[in-house]
């Protein structure tokens, strides 16, 4: 975690990237990014499947925008920032192999992201494979950790629903805007989170147009939403299918101490996500989007926020969208980045999402 | 709420329908439902913009298996069963007329199922219209009443979310198998709740792939929920819009007693609804099919339900599947008629579903 | 071919049904139709890979509705009627084995459509494995071969594509209305076509949403469409992926004769289809369901066809709208079977389809 | 129809744009994607329904991006370029109000594409109401008209469906490479090329999941692919509704002249395409995006054109797919406008598109 200055990178510099798994959607939205980033310049992507064919073969957008070619991980060389978007526990098992490889490792998977290796086993049922290399790694959620990230050259990405859940529930658990009771978070998901490797779940004809429960009870990323969120009050999460490809829609139920309003609540956000680039506030009057919608959000580095306040019981229902592979997953990775190397935040992350679409 | 012996009818009959407000979707199920019905011969439909007209015109799946043109209300004559598929406060200012024209009446809307007029006007915004008359409707859940339905006149439709919420919740909170504290419903819906009417909301363009909440708090059928399920408990109710057309998926967060365990669950499913020809409780320990899902349901008046126990925290995820036209609305309506008039329980109700679909 | 009397069946009779590769979408489809039929029992349904599972497990709108489990094609016993719902080119290789077991045979795959074994050839890509027996089988298409059909004891079924262009000419080629000049058919098609076998095709996130062509030319229907339709003129078929999973829409672009008008169209079809029951001319002035929409078709029996002339050109639009698992192949095998057995045409076939959907 | 220096603007400019009707589609496209132009400023967009209401209220994906507030159009002020985004027949009929306001002026609706008033009445229904301009206006199709778009100020931009075709086909025409016999066009087409305003055509119920033809055969477009295409040839237009809500998928059969072969067909395209920034051929041997697919174009200005050949018959089928709002309307607007300015005629036009999406 030093500066661009200590690490030895200029300040206006270009860095190469290597992608390792970019045949996946994670490590191909990386790419989708990076290709159209002011600092980025990719010269590697890996796929043990794919070595040797394009690139656009298996991520068709690139189209004229690319000339890469898949290679073998074997066939690795160094790079400056060495993106991992591989299973998880693939990426821990051998990183001392990506260490000597590139300066800058961004691990888009959960390898690196929990910081108790027991909180780890728990959730993932298995040990951690090099627990002793856990607190090198910064979690690449810029809004919490931005200042952590300032020159950091080992970060872990966040999770997706987890991310909407923390970016729902920090101002107001960090400024006791709303009370640490019993906290239930639902999240509405599309198929795109569950990989690009088919499936008979992810069969068409069994998944168009379905809504079903997932994951009702134990989801994995509530262990990054406890270790993220203050105070270690209990959280639920229930996660769902739905019928879109990209993005994620979280409610989630909150309680109001007594005395508080609605007032509290947008005080809360406006306080700690004044200066956010990537955070809207989303709560008009009338309209028909008064509230977050994943689907004015695909493609885009955004975050929006509502809510709403049951006066007659104190209840506080939040919602809070993402695109599962942007502001989930490619797009805080890029974010954390530009942080990390102090480039503009903004960097190859402006795409303003499309209405109607 | 007579018997048919006492009602003059006799038990083997074929009853006269008119549908009054036949060209919204709540109606136009209710006729799909009665064509092909051994009891109902449907003999006239009401709509006021479409008068004249041939019914198919409207509701096209019904070429060439009716006649029937639309009337003006003004030109309804007698029948046995009168269907109201008007809009909320509507049917109750004018229910004499009604009265008068049949002899069974079948409230599809929300007119008469709150029994308590102050519970109506604080759900319903205004003094119900008519207030003496709200003893003589069942509110027309088979589930819970079917003993009242036996021979029953007014039956008042429940809502579909309700029943939802309402068919989930009732044998645990009957039996005390959750507690009850805070409650949380959450329900995605098809945009077919929200009618026949087109709007700047429905426009396919931004409806399309949606996921947006509207209406995060102070859901109406919230009222119907706390009138039927046993015990004054706080239940708390939030509905979001789905890119489906039909169906509702509710997850309830429920919390169990110390002590229980799932076997409790299960067995206070089948304590209370062994013999329910139209619930189904779908827990599978493998398959993509594990939990219930609307996307299976369309055009059925099956209720699937299921859930799933966090062990370590006693948190029980129940979830409640139905099409919110069917056994959200007409096929509850025309169940709750096969019971009234001691007709087999599933006439006219008998479709499996589609899979795939 | 023979006739029930003949065969040896009482006319109100009730007949066992085995279907062989039942796990399937073909052999599913026919199940969820027999289960409701009059005359039929299935007491067999075999699926290799589920073998001593629930058929629910695999079929879940079933629940409730059978207690079958799947056996091995191994263990298959004697029924009235063997449905065989195979991979192509799977049937007819042990096409003895099945004649042993049962009375009735029929077939949901392409292997004794053909009747000429060169043309098979042609378009299958390897020699018939019994060409011997393909005298024997009866096309089941109900519209053209009513006659052949009573009393058949072996019902090739028709592909969908082909039943949806099959169904849009006859008539007017029959007539002589349209020209028999190059004749285009694009067929829209959705994803339960490609059967029930996940890929990565079929993988949601890629198939959701997509419009791709995946057979602009050299489709094998062609060969049942030049073998059913009178002339020997040219037709062209392309097949589009869209985003519904049943369905499909055929456009067919033909030509009208010198001195013919749209009265010739509608007479062709009122003089051929006059007394079909499962055919309607959808041609409507104004509305937004003037045209057929495999949308309304879902779960019926129906093949929707309208039409439009351009008068300046002479140019004949012909839409044509089905379910491909229904109409396109397991309603008209039941309804070819209502046939053959000289039972109730539409028995079984009941279902009018939702709206909306 | 002078050069940048001409026009006395610099060649490194940055022009003030006005939009006028940018509530519906078309405008907040051009406005989405003027907003990350480098050379443009927008400093008015016209509403008379939505005068002093904030923009993102209409286009909720600018939020946070713009604070322009909607005028009414009597309120317009002078900019350097003006943006029609008006009904059909609303321009032509006060255009001399938006020559005194702007020195460049795009029209993004139909008025000034045709340059023959009589062909314009012939479908469009009506005289022409200032036919005495039509010869100012550059038909805006940047790959047929990039000489003439140079340094022009009026630029009619092109019909959506009709750029799918003419793209499409312009190259095989123009070099003989098919036949100029009947050539049928179809068009699949999403929800939002029938623009902002909801119906009951609209209705999300009624749409979703809709395959239903809107226009068999007389299609407006039709006038503009036959003044801009090669030849007098026969070509027929038949346009498609689908469930999608951006893209146009167009199928082209066509026949290729004896002694042609695919080569030909490739050859075509490349030797007319090969410079285009916005072409791509898209014909793979193998993988599930072998040919063009609208889903893989939403934001994008791409129009992917692939082709098969039927080798036994000589029919060759096009396909071509656009997103209908960028590269069939605002798209190539902006596009059109770089060209006609001397700027990089990608300026604004970066989005890569998304996979999964």
């Amino acid at each position: 975690m030093t500066s661009p200055a200590a690490s030895g990178l200029p300040a206006t510099e270009q860095l190469s990237v290597a992608i390792v798994g970019g045949s996946g959607y994670a490590g191909g939205e990386f790419l989708r990014l990076a290709l159209s980033h002011p600092h980025l310049k990719v010269t590697q992507v890996t796929s043990e499947r794919n070595a040797g064919m394009p690139v656009p073969l298996v991520h068709p957008n690139l189209r004229s925008l690319t000339n890469l070619k898949f290679r073998k991980l074997a066939d690795l060389e160094a790079a400056d920032v060495i993106v991992l978007a591989l299973p998880h526990n693939s990426a821990a098992k051998q990183i001392e192999t990506f260490e000597a490889l590139g300066q800058v490792i961004i691990d888009l998977s959960a390898d690196f992201r929990i910081k108790d290796p027991e909180l780890y086993a728990q959730y993932y049922g298995e040990a951690h494979p090099a627990p002793q290399k856990l607190s090198e790694w910064v979690y690449g959620n810029p809004e919490l950790h931005r200042g952590d990230l300032r020159g950091a050259t080992r970060i872990a990405c966040a999770g997706c629903f987890a991310t909407s859940v923390i970016l729902g529930l920090y101002p107001l658990l960090k400024l006791g805007t709303v009370l640490p009771k019993d906290i239930i978070a639902t999240g509405l998901v599309g198929s795109s989170a569950a990989g690009a490797s088919s499936s008979d779940a992810s069969h068409h004809p069994e998944r168009e147009g379905s809504l079903r429960v997932y994951k009702p009870v134990g989801h994995r990323h509530t262990a990054e939403a406890i270790q993220e969120l203050p105070g270690r009050f209990p959280l639920h999460l229930t996660a769902i299918s739905t019928p879109r490809v990209r993005g994620i829609l979280t409610t989630i139920q909150t309680w109001l101490p007594d005395g508080y309003s609605e007032r509290d609540v947008w005080g809360a956000y406006r306080e700690i996500y004044a200066e956010e680039p990537f955070i809207r506030i989303v709560k008009m009057q009338k309209g028909i989007h008064r509230y977050p919608d994943p689907k004015l959000l695909d493609g885009t580095n955004f975050c929006d926020i509502g809510f709403e306040l049951d006066v007659d019981t104190g209840r506080v229902v939040l919602m809070s969208a993402i695109d599962n592979l942007v502001k989930g997953t490619a797009g805080h990775a890029i974010q954390s980045l530009n942080i990390a190397r102090g480039w503009d935040e903004r960097a190859g992350l402006g795409f303003a999402g499309l209405h109607p679409a």
